[in-house]
């Protein structure tokens, strides 16, 4: 049982993405390096006009090369990072800044926006809420925005927040069919911050359970939990800020690739990126609250241990010395004065009556001072 | 009498508005997603000019359409939100842009103003205190204000703190019949922003309520209470701040749709937005404040007993020992230093004056150290 | 005794000022509120050129009509709220508009500034710290600054930190006589801000003797009194810090009605206004600093506490157990080996020396870890 | 011994500089209020070029006038400010605004720069270090900056650390007789910006000497001591704060009464300024560490207290009832079943090796818990 | 045993710089002062064009004059600044400020970048990880960037991380050798940066094992340990954040000597600057929350003590006091009343039964509460 009950260091789980990924300083800028356990990248070719829509695998980079240059709009997207040889064609075929192709790779590059002359790179985090309740994956997706294609690099292809757009646009539905690159762009940043709600929603749950939980019975793994929660709204924090401002650029630099009517759009997509930063704000202060609420509940039942002792042993203490004064040997032979009460004929039922009064005293008090209430409380509040 | 005591989780009322109602991630932008428990809506419209008053239930959005074009002020209320196809039908009439009409029914939308071609998106959150004195209604009030009409749509028709302004217009009073639809919104604005001064006041007695719970009587929910004060203090703050925004960007920002005139008046609002903001920051530090004066008073509570329990131990401790010196059976036939006090003829009343010494000693001891004065404290303070 | 340590609620003042007045949300605006327990007001018309000075009190806002158009400085002084009537006579002599009139009226009013087309207006908070050394009265001044009039308008008649102001005017001291009404407008703002200095004061000493209390002789009234001085710096920012804003936006905005003159008199006062903050900024600092000293002073008199009563058990509870011991019954003639102990010659003494022995080697442990010091430190501290 | 430990409410020292010097609220602008301490000002003047100088006391400020019309430099010091009419008559020779003469003898100033007409207002505060390392001296300095001469005012005569300027001057060292006043101002103002890092290298020492402190052997002290170092952090921040703004606006304001060229040299004293800042906010953040350690340095030791006092009682108690179940007095005589073990031949040694047993069991479990590491500790740590 | 664990105050070890060098408040502006402890630099020249590279070492600044005016890139390294007449003569051959030659010297410099006429002062600062995992080195490095050349001055020659750019330009790695200085520049930059990541990794591993060690197994020491991480964060701060700024004004100052190309790099190298400074403060919020949590996990640990001493004291005080009754010497023969008991034939067997009974009852009680649970698993937690 009490195995069970022992922390167990993993509550602590390390968070799925690991920040710790890194180049060795002074490697050449532009340098790419595979993660060593990174899935094969799977491209999928989404190519579509208001009438028409393509959707193919395909194997190798440049067969999506004769795409690029029509008129429809050519969707191209990679999951997976296994493979550099592909990914420096791909770079060739979509003729991208060597930095670019680096912060693709790079798995921990913070959200942002960069221009470059005939794209932009839009890199972002994806959150998705685990199927077990707690915690999220998150993955990096990093958008290049040409002026008719879009190519959109995942990590993995597993965990994904965006089969929603995918089906709008096979299926025609909305308007996206009949809008540009853009507006596609758009609708893929869309979906990724609106899938940062599910997840806050699993924190807004889980909040309440352990307020419920500090509050009714504290144990020693509330804490850990609620420090689980910290940590991990402090990662949504990192994610999601800087992801704010590269929206927010977005809007205001005045980039021609990016539509005045999409710009309303994204002015949309703004607002939920500033909601998710609020409730995040939120939940962090309760967080934090909820530690100071656990702090008191431990002392209160320290009061509650201690109040106990104070009782119980305030009432027989002084019992127990009367007894050990009727316990002392002196010889009542010698002197009147000798302790005659042990010769009375009722000395012993005297003693007992007074003992019981020194009781009755000392649980009055007790009571004036409502100790006794508490302890029914304990033994409501903490037991199993 | 115990299980009345027992914090019972509930006291942590969720609030009235649920924060996790989010679109799927990757839903079409615009899509309409009615809440299942939206109360139906309920049309009401006021046409009014200097000299002229029309108010009637509206059973279709068509309707209002004719009105509309005319010169007179035409406002619009829908209060609930539990019908798509009305909603729908409004937005053709209103000529709304798609998202527009998904911002009104979102209810979990930040507020904010909005600028379109013909008219103006406010979204607002309106609050109500709730008559069992703890707590408030919230819901969302959007307003669409346009050349000469305004529409307004709330979540549902109950907890309004409208009313007054409606009374001014079809009784005419003051000056809001010889304005323009600005004149309407901003009245309706000032409206909203002043529904908060109520709530806020209900918090300001709680506040001191608690602050004398605190100092005087501290129990384990009074915790409780400071923490449920500090949400929903928080909850307050997001409604308000990006409210404060709106306000501000409407003063500033030089849409022709606010004559110059109302935005004096608008001015008057902001301030009462900051004004808000300032008692709300107020009142959080305070409750942070009472948090630690809270765990203070804990501390302190610990100390008196601890200190009952030092002062009985420590009395009695050695006198029980004493007492066992003499309970000893050391036989005092073989030597004459074997306890000879047992055989003394005033062995036993000195043996008794002994013991009252020391116990006198010590009472003085914890006397010049103030402990007493605190005991009859307890007594007074924490009993019922 | 322990009935005047009692903590007594009332030790919470409510502030002077009740920060719960509002209008009704939704009436109109410019609407005229007067509290009830209001005074009547009194006024007072000073009208001075460089040469001559006129002071005399009015009855009727009327009076003071002729005067607002000669060349002389033409102050008009109204203290006082209580009559509805008298408000709105003036508001029409000085051609106010409505929501002026409202926020002169209105007692919670933020400190701001506003311009109107013809005059200023100023709202101000004045403090002037209590007789009985504790708390400020606090009190709105509203100036309404034209061309060549000033109209001040104070709560009340009493607590006024002006009169020095009315003293150089009346004595022809410095130069105010000589200027504008631009410059007496600075005159009395300098008033105004200058008089938070004697507050402040006040509360520097105050926290100079609350560090000396936490130190010297911390009790529970301690904690209540630093919580008091938060709330009551807390309600000081409140008012100062819009107060800084305002007067900036005075020097900067270049409202013609301040000449480019009383601008440098205005930087004065706005350096005074930021070292007002600056002050109050770091009292907040050293009171939040004093609750951490006072908990750990509160931890620190447990430790104390537990002390004694570990030293006093530790060395009875083993000596007492030895007692115990030879207070056993074990029959001495059944056996050679039943507490032979008992029939030694020198048992008894050597029982007391061995109790000697293990009371002396417990006190010499303590005395190793200096926790004696200590006692005679309670000693000293705790007393009375 | 105790009494020397005695927290002495002398050790929070007063600052050396009274913050709560300030005019009455209402009294003329530009009134120069004499502090009663102040000491008799020493004038001297430095009148120098690239191929002279001249360094004399004088007894009038009308002596210097002469010197101020020359190309020469002319440093005008003044040191202390106890002499009214002679305050009043260097402002008739350097022409100064009466708000200028105010600021200068207002001992309490913020740290500023005005510009006037003819000259600048610089107001520095200087810190040095007391020679008894704990503490500091402070004064303000103030500047007015002319064409060709340098007006500087000093509190009192002691506690400098522009020694080294003047040496510079006099012995010709470094390029300062080749460039004009305000090359002069900037070394003022560099030595007193770099008069801060002695005082910081003090305090650094002092937070590692308390680090110690708080780890090895924390006493009641220790909590004052870190709360006297947040204190004067706190009022140091204050005076290095707006210096860094006012050499901030020196640089950017483009006075032409400043160089281009000593922009360069202003750019690196405002670097210094930062850096002051920058440190000054470590030590601030880990002083308030070292609070949260030394809280939990009490909880600590209160820990190691109640282990002891848990393994005495512990331990004893239970042996003490079994000695006590022995010391009963059951008749043995009127039945086999009462206590027959008394008359045992191995019942006193059994009872004895019982008592043994259970002491080794509860010594056992306690070392398994690791509890008498920690007593060795506490007695390595906390003695003398 | 216990001495090992004896706090060492020398696990806070002083960092590797001092913070606490200055010079004297006064000196000549452009004084270089030599630390004492400071190694003989060692000079390295690495010319290089397209085509073609020089590495070699060089005795006298003098040395590299020829190679400044080529075309060709000149990078000098000086490592170690123990010889302050070489110093002079580099400033002369590259014709420094006397202001840039103090600043290279001295080793506490803010990083900042300031712009000169001919040539750019950039002053970083490097870390590099220690061999011994905790810690880390830092030394200030300062470039000065002109037309075709680049001046790096190190602090020492050992605890390098630009090894690998001088292997990419000996090498001909990557494009290095095909771009100016200005890229070289941007590369040492680059490589300054990316080395905070492998001490940030550090630390990020540490506050794992702290936070395993705060669930699991709390020590004193681990306290010491947090208090260090926090502190050695805060050291990384203050060197981070004016990096950041420092390359945010290279990137947005349109300085010459930085062509538009690098600019795209030096945003790259911005980006992770900023990256550096979120894990920071993530790192940091989690060392405060690690106190939160360590503070929490000692008063559970004292919790657990007192369940302790109150389960034994509360069993066996009851008990003792029966023992203790029974032990009274009342005289049986002098009446029935006194103390019957004793000659009961079952007498002792039944009182021993009560005394179990009793002992069963509270054993009861306490389980139900869930104490003993606890009792476990301070076993499994706390040992070793």
């Amino acid at each position: 049982m009490a195995r069970k009950l022992r922390p167990s260091p993993k509550i602590l789980t390390k968070p799925d993405n690991e920040d710790d990924f890194y180049h060795e300083p002074g490697t050449i800028p532009g340098t790419i390096i595979i993660p060593t356990d990174a899935s094969p990248p799977e491209m999928t070719l989404i190519d579509y006009s208001t009438g028409d829509v393509i959707r193919k695998e395909i194997k190798t980079p440049e067969e999506c090369a004769d795409y690029l240059d029509t008129a429809s709009v050519s969707w191209v997207e990679v999951q997976g990072l296994g493979d550099e040889d592909i990914l420096r064609r791909l770079g060739k075929v979509f003729d991208l800044h060597p930095l670019v192709l680096e912060d693709i790779v790079n798995l921990v590059e913070r959200p942002k926006i960069e221009e470059y002359e005939d794209y932009l790179l839009i890199i972002c985090r994806m959150v998705v809420p685990k199927e077990k309740r707690y915690g999220f994956y998150s993955e990096q997706v990093s958008l290049v925005l040409g002026k008719n294609y879009l190519l959109t690099v995942q990590e993995e292809p597993e965990h994904d927040c965006l089969e929603g757009v995918r089906a709008r646009i096979c299926n025609n539905k909305g308007i996206i069919r009949k809008r540009k690159a853009d507006y596609l762009a758009y609708s893929l940043l869309d979906a990724i911050i609106d899938g940062f709600f599910p997840v806050l929603e699993l924190y807004g749950e889980r909040i309440e359970e352990l307020e419920e939980e500090v509050m009714v019975n504290p144990s020693r793994q509330t804490l850990q939990k609620i420090y689980q929660v910290r940590r991990e709204l402090l990662q949504l924090r990192r994610y999601i800020w800087p992801q704010r401002d590269a929206i927010n650029s977005l809007i205001r630099d005045g980039n021609e690739l990016i539509s005045e009517d999409v710009r309303i759009y994204l002015r949309d997509c703004y607002d939920h990126a500033v909601q998710v930063m609020d409730m995040l704000e939120t939940y962090r202060e309760l967080a934090t609250g909820l530690m100071d609420v656990y702090l008191s509940a431990v002392s209160n039942r320290m009061n509650e241990i201690m109040k106990f002792l104070t009782v119980m042993s305030s009432i027989f203490i002084p019992l127990t010395f009367v007894a050990g004064i009727y316990g002392m040997n002196f010889n009542t032979d010698k002197s009147p004065y000798n302790m005659p009460e042990l010769n009375w004929y009722w000395g012993y039922p005297m003693c007992l009556a007074f003992m019981a009064a020194v009781a009755f005293v000392l649980v009055f008090i007790f009571w004036r001072r409502g100790w006794f209430q508490n302890f029914s409380q304990i033994n409501s509040d903490y037991k199993i």
